[in-house]
């Protein structure tokens, strides 16, 4: 039901009949469903293309089979992440075609019409070390359901730095360029230096000690030598991936 | 000299006598002049295409001097940031056209010919609160200085929410929104729901006791409850604006 | 007997024959049971006419079970909160009357007579996302203890603006508002802003990485710009309502 | 001009010929002067029966001038707060009847016809040392300008508890308490054991070494062993005020 | 044999034939026992006239077990602290007439001629609260075990600070007082403010939030408003024990 | 006038006709003078055999010069410690025969019939470094003026350990020590081995970077691994003092 | 292939044909195997004389076991840290000639040919207590791995001095020491002041409380005052025999 | 006199009639000056072999000016570092001769017979930004008076890692390199990774904002992911001078 009042308030923005801001305004309300512990937006993943991403931690499977399920009755799609392994099985039970990563804790159950890469060039996700790799594969994962293509280049840590440069056509072939990583955060400041797309810097809570569940990193990142690199949450690959999809949207 | 040689160098990467790489790899060594405290690099504002930023703060005022005085003889320009009041004097002494911002504690010596805004849309900065000027006006300065059409909207803090909604439609016409807020850092979440283009959030200095120098504004935006909004260092409007620009430019 | 002797004092207070004061010193010390690892007041939920809050965390089981015994005994209810999954189960094996709520983890046995709403007005209960109903929950559970109606607004974010102004109406009835969220804390500042009355913001350790188990949440509340917000500790629902219920009460 | 309108508009209101949301909304934008640098809300002081009030910290004594006149014209009244000695000489030279606080650091035009203290009881000031003052000064200036009664109790630190105890009958007649204090912060634990109505804990910069510029008190107070006390920023006076002013409104 | 050499040593101190100083270099030598993984000292606890104190935590059980063996053997007492379930298990299986107190965390094996409490007084200790009885116990235990008679007073937190001072009188007859408490570390500042002799604080880990693990508490006892209040580190109930026990030394 | 109701009080207590806990009540309430900005209690000094110590930091030289003149009035001797430049010399010009000492900080008008030493033994105050000597002679100071005799070992870090160790026989001697150290604070932990007395350690705001103005000195203390160290705040001569003075009292 | 590839490689730099820069660069690139989520560079083990070091917290064991699979075929050899009991048992498994330290979590495939201690000196590690232990020990297997020669020298503790000074002999005979300490971490300033060899301070995550999980520690080592002691991060044995090993080389 | 006897000391351990541990113990003790406020050790510099270092800060100029005489007297020569302005200036008063570097806050008094490098190789000082200057300097000050040959490469940081790359010659020549960095302290990692001999690592207190005064440098920098890199205090670039200047010595 949702869905045909959309199309009809679509239809008439595209008519000319309502304007936009009205349209938005009427959008944001009467698209949202009650869960009563949740409200869920129909409007967005209709609005925006792609499907809509479930944040699981803190929320019991119960809630998360819910709002899924909310989800895909209406725009047929979603995207689970930091999903543990109840969440992902049940997910898993009910949706049989589901894509399971483990690695990255999510659970994608992609549009039946698949999906249809819209933005203007390539997000290409780079790693520090091998420990990273929930985080950046979180961060591919999420960047492909929201329409991108995406390529990535793990295990690039600054201490071997030719592993960084070898791979320097790979990083200057790329739209956005989202870089992960642990322990000292060195590795964003090289490569902004290397590209001039925006760089999107990703710490994680890899290391021990000193490291402070990601704080050493994260402070490095924010104090970037290199102009230009901005840096969102500890461990936060799909807020990294949704910044770069941002600015890989077409009508940027 | 440096300038013949960099002509000489792009007009072979022009013909496809050298190829692109090779020339970056050149221009990182050959145009790099070494003032012994400062190594200061010709190429890169004659490849970007903008006038090169000097980041004033740490540095004697003879040292500014010395860096501006040799970017001005090789390129004809430069912007100085963070220049107190001393550096600022001392420039527009030397250079009585340089344009100063006492707010943005800049001084910007623009190239002869002019700006010519090349991004593919406007720049749209945000401010919380009157306090947060100094900052947004250093964004605002280095992103027109890196040719960009910037626009602002100030004092528009989140304990007035209509003050934001108002300005939704400026907002929404931006292709890059930089929000500059300190105290609670609310605003970049407000703004981050309202635009679908890419938000970058500068957390200010501005605020007491728990503000801690900005920290808090800092944590509530790495912490944005808005998918897809990215920091930068605290009072970092150099940082916002160039990051604006690499996400505005037409090739990216 | 505690009841017996106090109910003697009261008379005298009611008769003039004893001044308030005095009666206060007086109930300070001799309602007190001592159970050697706790001294439990039976003077203050006769006094204050709701029951006694027992806070669980910390304490073993039996601790727990003693606590709640002596006050059942004496004053026919209680309500124990952070009761986690074996409090509540050895409560209500005791007790089977005993309301549990698993989310907000409480066991709250009423006054046989029910609980009459003594206060002035309504207490609304906001919380920005899912998560956070928890403490969001404990807060309506203990504030409804304590005699006061409740309503409850959940997922309302600042992320998507128009879910807190499609609610204004009812938070513009409350007489006191408690606004719950982790993350980046912004909520308490946009409803300081929507209504008159006193704010209560509550942070909640909601979030990962640079949220710091509430902290971020935590100081945006602290440096909130809507002037008249106050905060209690991180996932302190008990305390917000404790505070709600003194605002709220008839007398204040 | 401004104020023309707004008798209009509460007239609509009074007749029943708008409602009170819409009216809200309408205030919401049209009242708004802007400055370029600041929006100043000609709105709020007529709507909330007391003077508008300026944080002047981090403005410079021309923009705190600006805002005051702007105020002093629309509504004949004015309150600066953080008013160093430049911005209060420099408001005393333009507004000789203004009434200055050196200790608060406040500078008070009160209105023609003088404050009518429409609170429903006293508010109650209480601080634990004599270095609290500025802070406790501060709350006590604008809770009286905000229309309340004030009494005070300064100088009755908990090392001393004979101090407080003494002072409990004022206390008990308080309808909320504002309890300032530095240092350990025990204070407001210790008063709130005392009374039963709200208490809004003020935490100082008070103190060296380990308090840490007030952050021991602030956190002494959100973990206050007793129930229902609530916590502004360090240095807070006015937020308290502002809290206590909302509690102790006739309407809430 | 260490015995005996010891015996030896301290007839030629006690006979004028070795100087004091001479006596403790040596002995800080040769009564040594090197476990390869810990260096025991037999010396100390003949000279001291009390039990050792092994403190269990971060110590395989088998390394605690091997150590208290050797004490037992050469001392015949020992008494070990911090120690988890399964080290007062086989404790307990080992040494049968061991006590062990499970609040405490503390298995002590008693030397077989008693304890003779040689102290100057009595060390009281006070608790705030029913969940800082394992600090407050462990305190109790190690002061008895140093020869030391031991009060306890608990529950007597200040949000009913009539608790506190009708327990003045048990107080003031301390020789030293140990004040046991968490959250906001209120009570050795009231306490230190009714007697005139020494006041150990002992922060407590009780709370949560932004208790912080005992910070809290802990910064608010080093910013004590009672002067001659001294702290002890985080659930140190051990280390306020030996201090006390040195103060209450009768050659101190 | 004061001193004549304290006497006559004395003196029934000194006859029985009073009881001591009576008499502590009544003192604690008719012998305070209120300065409006400060509560001055007179029975203090009288009773505890010492001259009150007056905290000046954060007080306006004014109000130094009051509660000093109120306490030389009743008292006839007061001790200002943390005064800065300005309050020395106020009172210098006052009370010309005040003793006053630079490096400590400190204004110490003595009771003309002189200091009567009457605790145990000898308090030693022993410092790391020639930078923590402020610290250092302000605990030596106050201890002196409380009525006990000092010893001063300085400049004994432990990089050069046979400096500690020369020093042992005078460690020895002492009846408390006070340990005074910046930068790792490691000294206490050998005091603390080398002596069997109470040793109170304080850290100092000497040092730079990671000294974070004396928390690396403080947490090392803390974390002693010599069991029986307390601690006080940073910088806090004056409470190492008066604890130590606690401590040495005859009757402790 | 890739050792063949290497020895042909050393040829040409040993016979002069190819300069040794170069070969550095080269081999930056070409021994580098791609395991997918790791980049196992086989050229290091094989130029530096060791077996290469896999630090297998945050990886899978099956990635681990990969890793050295990889290793061992290419070198023959690897030593495994931070192995949890898992990782220990499935190397084991597959490597029965593996040496395995339960106390270090190392796990160790020398190579067929053994080692040969090429270092100039002995290491010597040293360390405060027996909760050090496990980073000591990872100190010692890692430092011999790298082939030197090790001594230790376990609890010696500044708490009893002596047992330090006893072991000077021992500590003056090294060429480099690694001192290794919990809690207030003031071992390394007075091995610093003993010896003049370079010492290396690693703090471990020994105590509670205030220790901050080893941060007392850590900042106590970097604020040392005994000049030349450098640190690593908490818990960071592999790092402290990595730098000792860099200064025991022959070459260096 | 102090000279005379060391070197009839120095006679006696020559010719075997004296052993060295006895040597230093005596050393310890007899050449020790006291001047009060500090102890002198006039036998160190005799035994190192070069000038003895003051620390200036925390010292009152002529508290400077005394030591320094001490060891003029006595050695013939001294460094003073972080000496200030005023310390430079009267130092300079007094011995004209004096090297003064004012970027690096140095003033050092060569001895006559010139300084004699002793050292095997030579130390690299390596910076990333000009604002690190004073602290490269005065590792460069102190090393070279230490006897090490230095060689320095200036303004090198990682976003134009062309610039370090270029150097890889000077760094691979090193004996020991010292890399000073403030902001994300990412070169290290770089350098490490570059050379096989020891790093040395100095974070500054360069940056503004999240670089919380050099923290953020000093956390990448003890999580560098270039094994065996070790770090010293933020702006210690004196530390780091020592800590190279042990690993350059000849008989390390």
């Amino acid at each position: 039901m949702i869905r045909q009042r959309l199309s009809a308030l679509l239809e008439e923005v595209a008519h000319g009949t309502k304007r936009p801001g009205d349209a938005i305004d009427e959008l944001s309300t009467f698209a949202i469903e009650d869960l009563g512990f949740a409200k869920v937006d129909h409007a967005r993943p209709a609005l925006q293309g792609y499907p809509e991403v479930v944040f699981s931690e803190g929320k019991t499977t119960e809630q998360v089979e819910q709002i899924c399920g909310a989800l895909e009755r209406e725009n047929g799609s979603f995207l689970a992440t930091r999903a543990d392994g109840d969440v992902r099985a049940a997910l898993q039970r009910r949706y049989p075609s589901i894509e399971v990563n483990d690695i990255a804790r999510t659970a994608f159950l992609a549009p039946s019409q698949g999906l249809n890469p819209t933005g203007r060039g390539t997000i290409v996700v780079v790693s520090a070390g091998t420990s990273d790799l929930p985080v950046a594969e979180e961060a591919a994962v999420v960047a492909r359901a929201m329409c991108n293509e995406v390529a990535t280049v793990y295990d690039v840590g600054v201490a071997g730095i030719h592993r960084v440069l070898t791979n320097a056509p790979v990083l200057r072939g790329a739209s956005v360029v989202i870089v992960v990583a642990g322990m000292d955060g060195a590795l964003p400041s090289v490569v902004g230096g290397l590209v001039t797309v925006p760089v999107i810097a990703v710490p994680t809570s890899v290391g021990y000690g000193a490291a402070f569940g990601g704080v050493a990193a994260l402070l490095a990142m924010l104090n970037s030598c290199a102009a230009g690199v901005t840096v969102v949450n500890i461990d936060n690959g799909f807020g990294a991936a949704a910044a770069a999809a941002r600015i890989n949207r077409g009508d940027a």
